[in-house]
């Protein structure tokens, strides 16, 4: 069976095409390498099962043309920079509201009918309940990323009403780990490698929130899409605790061996859009049988030392 | 103070242009007339404060230019044919979804902070409340039409959130009255008038609507924009009551005097994407002090008079 992976080139999608090339599928991965990385897509090009397409959502024959043959589409690709929002609104129209109808229209045209989303706990805006189970009350958007993502999520799931598609809409908090190439650990460390005395940190540093390692992320997208049934899912993907940002910093720092003099900018949100409580309720997912394998102690400290490691991805940001 | 109504010369905009020189505001109405009537906007031109503009949302320059000087925007332009919604998936995401993102720009670009915009019952899917209140359980959304306001009511709030723009969201129940020129009532008395002996109803008959007069929709309009305080405030519109397309058909019917053979296609929906049962919780404007003054039945007879005695307005149909 082979499968497209959008965004393939990026953080949790080279991950994803990784974990299906050694599941024995093939895999095509397009991306525009706007955010993903040729390094991403390195191992994967080892195997005779894989084809790297470089295109951009934007650009429906293209798309048409790599999705050609696949059985099933992983849609990981978007503009997931939320704090951009506000200088550039068009971004996250284009590239994740519209990107995804071009998505749904390439599968169309090719006769391909099963789409993995990836969401965002961003839909939720400011959470009026948490743990946020996945029906909570309706939500009203607080940011244009959080409005463009539950922009998909309606045009996938009303494509499957329409045109009969099998969708899973996967609402994730952050994800950190390995070849995770921006947020909040990414940018901490960046300013430490500048100068390991002080660090700026957004808002007032109690920012409470949830993570997840991408191995998990990925583990549970595989099951559900092995395993749920409905014509159309939603999971929230995340773990069933959270920390704070100082929390995170500690853990940064610790690993760093350093001791930075801590600049808050102040304020309980890190940015305009920023949900100040971001924590999931998983129970559906883990219903279904999936188990993080880490804390979000060891995702972050694994984070620490992949970029200690690959400081290439430092080069473009 | 100058007020933009999109879709100013559409069935529920131009009776809301009216409305507001009635109340002494300039009005600039924008519409493509695509599915609006000159007809409809020839009483306002009698007044001196009332300006035309035929264009369009996907035309972003003419856009910002008809809205010079506004101090608030009713942006009731849309494609409102949920039915085709599967025959040309496009048509929702552009005039609804980016025709409202190219309408919040245009306000930036102006200066105007205010938006009332109007939503639909269709963001409910197959409610799982009913009557449904603002804040029933996320749903899933079933067409394309729906997914496309939902779409436009993220951006409306993420931009209140964003930019501080003041936003008033209205989910229509859908709408009768004077004026009135799609919808079943207009399809059920086009048929009469080419065959008074039969009639075709899609779907089983018993679907379940609620339904409001448009002076009414537009009463509630008004009456929010003056009394809603918070920044972003979301009301369902529609009356305390609901019928069943075989109850509007014997009004229909009977004001025509006729007794037409129904051929029902069978099926609890009238077409993909319907919703079996619509009836909104209309509590929160009620309680703001807006009052219905026409029941379901008085607002059918009502259309089907104003369709007797328009019938130029089948014309283009």
């Amino acid at each position: 069976m082979k499968c497209l992976v959008t965004g393939g080139a990026g953080f949790i999608g080279s991950t994803l095409v990784d974990r299906l090339l050694h599941e024995g599928f093939e895999v095509v991965a397009y991306d525009n390498l706007s955010t993903g990385f040729p390094q991403f897509v390195e191992s994967a090009r080892a195997s005779g099962r894989f084809r790297f397409v470089q295109g951009d959502l934007l650009d429906p024959p293209a798309l048409t043309e790599a999705m050609k043959d696949c059985a099933i589409v992983y849609h990981l690709a978007a503009n997931a920079d939320i704090r951009k929002g506000t200088a550039q609104p068009r971004r996250d129209l284009d590239q994740n509201t519209i990107g995804t109808f071009n998505v749904l229209e390439a599968m169309r045209a090719n006769g391909c009918s099963q789409i993995a989303f990836a969401s965002s706990s961003a839909v939720y805006g400011n959470a009026v309940q948490i743990p946020t189970p996945e029906d909570v009350a309706m939500p009203v958007q607080i940011s244009l990323y959080g409005a463009s993502k539950l922009a998909g999520e309606g045009l996938v799931s009303a494509y499957c009403e329409a045109f009969g598609f099998k969708g899973w809409i996967f609402r994730f908090v952050s994800v950190l780990g390995e070849r995770y190439s921006h947020g909040h650990v990414f940018d901490f460390v960046k300013q430490l490698r500048s100068d390991p005395t002080r660090m700026r940190v957004l808002g007032d540093g109690n920012q409470k929130k949830s993570y997840m390692h991408v191995y998990d992320c990925v583990d549970a997208i595989r099951l559900a899409v092995e395993k749920a049934e409905s014509p159309c899912s939603i999971f929230n993907l995340g773990v069933e605790n959270y920390v704070t940002v100082k929390q995170s910093i500690g853990w940064i720092t610790g690993r760093m061996q350093l001791a930075p003099r801590l600049e808050f900018t102040g304020g309980e949100r890190g940015w305009i859009g920023d949900a100040p409580f971001v924590w999931l309720d998983p129970g559906r997912i883990l219903a279904l049988g999936w188990q993080p394998k880490f804390t979000i102690e060891q995702s972050v400290v694994r984070t620490v030392d992949w970029l200690r490691d690959n400081d290439w991805a430092f080069a473009r940001a």
